[in-house]
């Protein structure tokens, strides 16, 4: 009976850590469809962003199934409520690289980003997908020193966004007002999509220690 | 034992409730301050975020020791479940809540929305208000038919907000670039704290009926 539940958590584990690596291609094919307006590739991530959402449902509804029969305490429970709280993380962040893909969807074949931000965008695109990496290494090994790094890695992101905002609010913006609102909202998705990955490896320092690390 | 297991769910659906008519004034105190560049109501929608953080963590440890203490099932486990995600979005509201009045704080004394888009901004924050204070209601009385009112009300702030982005990205934007991204971020922010009052409405569904109602 327990050698079975704990296969659960750990099948519930890596099962989290499989749906975070899908979140990582959405957001790096949502990437490539913006920066190379690739419309194949914003439809790969539209159809990953989907994958997540049923993948997600199907997890969180096991994750309810199994408290609701085991009746789990201390670790267990901490990690299959925190687990419940990283599925709708990670839905997030499907959703959110599915919003970047459908900027540049609507755009094709003009690309979106102008040539001046495109270094910002680019550097947080690659951030967005790094965290996601290693966000899954986190909920795979539970490893609090790299979730921890993770954390600290994040400020980098917000800088990129502020550089991204003066750019766009700066008197030399050239690219007009319709451009400077993408713009804004690109910056934003992908700035909550890193978000996202803090909080996920706040929650596995939470399963780890039994306490919530502090806001970064 | 089992009574004062009522007593703890009682109070926790009166609790959330609660917390959410904070963020229903949080976000009133937020569009007052943008809308009439009134320095002391960013101050208070500041606080109220502050206050619905610190609210919402005591709540989210109370419902994880009760479930651990109790091993609820059914509709019991559901509620509580469901009350902690309630919880994450609550929290989440106050966050934008406090973003909105983060802006207005920035350019003070200069006011932030341009009059073209200022009834469009002065009804996302009426829907924001109203909607707030329906999740409230919902989650006091778990009302079905008044949950499924507000999910199709929030149809409105979408609407709203396409409204807001094409004047933002209109040839007759007069107001330039660095204030079409305030509105596009101050238009997100509205939008997103009405999507958690969806979310909270669709869980009341859930914990009522067992089945979570298709997305809007």
């Amino acid at each position: 009976m327990r050698d079975q539940f704990v296969e659960q958590l750990d099948r519930m584990r890596y099962d989290l850590a499989e749906l975070c690596s899908v979140t990582e291609a959405a957001i790096d094919r949502a990437t490539h469809a913006l920066l190379d307006t690739d419309l194949a590739a914003a439809d790969r991530a539209a159809d990953l962003s989907a994958d997540i959402d049923i993948r997600a449902r199907e997890l969180d509804h096991r994750a309810l199934t199994i408290i609701a029969r085991q009746a789990p305490v201390a670790q267990d429970l901490r990690a299959l409520i925190a687990g419940m709280h990283n599925i709708a993380d990670l839905r997030r962040m499907g959703t959110l690289a599915g919003h970047v893909a459908e900027v540049a969807r609507l755009h094709y074949p003009e690309p979106v980003v102008p040539y001046e931000v495109r270094g910002i965008i680019a550097d947080m695109g690659t951030a967005a997908t790094a965290q996601a990496a290693a966000a899954g290494e986190v909920l795979r090994t539970r490893d609090y020193v790299r979730a921890l790094e993770l954390i600290e890695a994040d400020g980098r992101t917000d800088e990129l966004l502020r550089t991204l905002f003066a750019a766009t609010k700066s008197e030399d913006w050239l690219y007009g007002a319709a451009s400077a609102v993408n713009v804004t909202l690109l910056g934003r998705f992908y700035e909550r999509f890193c978000d996202h990955t803090v909080e996920i490896s706040r929650r596995v320092i939470f399963v780890v220690t039994g306490e919530l690390p502090d806001e970064p």
